[in-house]
């Protein structure tokens, strides 16, 4: 199968899996399920959902089919993508970066109020939770699972990553600093997803530590690509408003270290991502193939 | 043991667990981590962690000493006051309920500013779930564990009710609605605070059923003592601005019902909530002693 069919399908399984994981628009709350609904279907590139799946597909055992952990998968993949709307929704709130685009769409406070927004938000969060807790696999899996996206999710993650981020405004940083920052905002989720992918099909040891190499460096390689596309592509390209984080005296990658030494230091950290997991062979082929997806999505 | 050592012994445990979950005041991100602690550490009565205990040693197979299970039961207990820690942080925003005070000191916002209360509720919730999946019982437990919490804390439990509740501001609510309002906002995180107590200890199917009857008795007359309360206490003796919810033409038990018979109705749900763990007998005595100790809280 084609990278761009393999990825297709993905897209699609993650959205069947969002679709059945998320209360019906006419269940009560209405306005509360709307705003979730509204929030979490029918858009985004679903990167970290094609990481889970790419991932438990380079874990797998050899002579076991993927199949027999495609609904695992889907409710894993569903639930990274669960936290990310989530988190979009929160970041886009007035008192944090009062953003009134996403995707090239109201932003969810902007549609529905701040308070449903918030709220809907609140209410994803659970929902992630219980995807993970209903896949199908043995019992001590799903705990890990749990533990990692706990992690991810929190304030030594995701979360963390944020507060940084919002207390950074007008502020130098340093590279080392900036840094940190994107390693806990971005890169927790993104190696979070590497992770419950590679857990879910059993991975050994040896296979998880490879993941989480490749994983961390692709989820930093992500937020620096994403600080190019910032500066170099405009706001109907991007879908979000465009030069923002300049705008607002954000320290980005290309602020700290120029165009030319991010491009020079995204693919660096490609070939590290690379490198991890090539022992990994042939089982590996999506997670290359998304690593590039990754680097090359718009220079 | 007097019930009011027993009450304070459960405090002093689950504060101690949550002093242990929850990262330290100088960890990076510093002052996400402050607000954090803040808002969970030393305050509030911790009826949701007592109802874990209490229902923990009621649903005791014979024979089985609970200490084996006080460890499954702090952090079963810690990850409750997360999620109600949270809620109370973002039911206080300005763009929920805008309010100042809680338990007599500045809210989160009031002190930490609106992101980082923002943030640090965000970052509760995953710390909950990940204090339930280090619960040293069996990763079958566990799972169930996670999956009532997911339930309780989502869309259909807490955050539903509180989506229903702001939606009620000037609107006239029929008993039936406030009540389902109530069974969400309030009662499903009280049900589930017994139900994961049952769960750490492996309640039989029986057992779990009249705890649930329990749970849902006590978890709406919980709420009807607290509409008693915000009519018939001032703000000093409640520790949060009283008479808020008349001020604010949010309808409550009091204003639909009058006062004598939200009393009566309080105590009816007492009946049926004891009558429910009768059969379980002296294994029970902690949870009819906090039935007790519920409805009569201050009249």
């Amino acid at each position: 199968m084609h990278f761009q069919d393999w990825l297709a399908a993905c897209v699609n399984n993650v959205e069947a899996a969002l679709e059945k994981a998320l209360p019906g628009a006419n269940e009560v709350p209405v306005e509360l399920h709307e705003a979730m609904r509204y929030a979490t279907l029918g858009g985004g590139k679903r990167i970290r959902a094609t990481l889970v799946y790419a991932a438990g597909r380079a874990a797998l055992q050899q002579g076991v089919a993927i199949d027999s952990y495609s609904h695992a998968l889907d409710k894993a993949a569903a639930a990274v993508e669960l936290i990310h709307a989530y988190s979009l929704i929160h970041d886009d709130l007035p008192c944090m970066d009062d953003d009134v685009l996403r995707r090239g769409q109201p932003t969810v406070h902007v549609r529905f109020g701040e308070a449903t927004a918030m709220l809907a938000g609140d209410a994803l969060q659970p929902l992630a939770f219980s995807e993970l807790a209903q896949m199908p696999v043995a019992p001590a899996l799903v705990v890990q699972a749990v533990q990692v996206l706990g992690r991810v999710a929190g304030s030594l993650g995701m979360v963390g990553g944020q507060a940084i981020d919002l207390a950074s405004v007008n502020q130098t940083l340093t590279l080392e600093q900036l840094q940190f920052m994107h390693r806990l905002k971005t890169g927790a989720l993104i190696e979070g997803s590497v992770l419950l992918g590679a857990i879910v099909t059993g991975a050994t040891s040896e296979t998880r530590r490879a993941l989480e190499t490749y994983g961390s460096a692709i989820g930093l390689a992500f937020q620096i690509v994403d600080d190019i596309l910032d500066v170099t592509v405009d706001t109907e390209g991007l879908g979000k408003t465009a030069g923002k984080d300049a705008d607002e005296n954000k320290p980005t990658y290309v602020s700290i270290m120029g165009l030319e030494e991010s491009r020079d230091f995204a693919r660096k950290l490609y070939e590290v991502a690379i490198e991890a997991i090539k022992p990994l062979g042939d089982s590996a082929i999506r997670l290359k193939e998304l690593a590039d997806f990754i680097i090359h999505r718009s220079y």
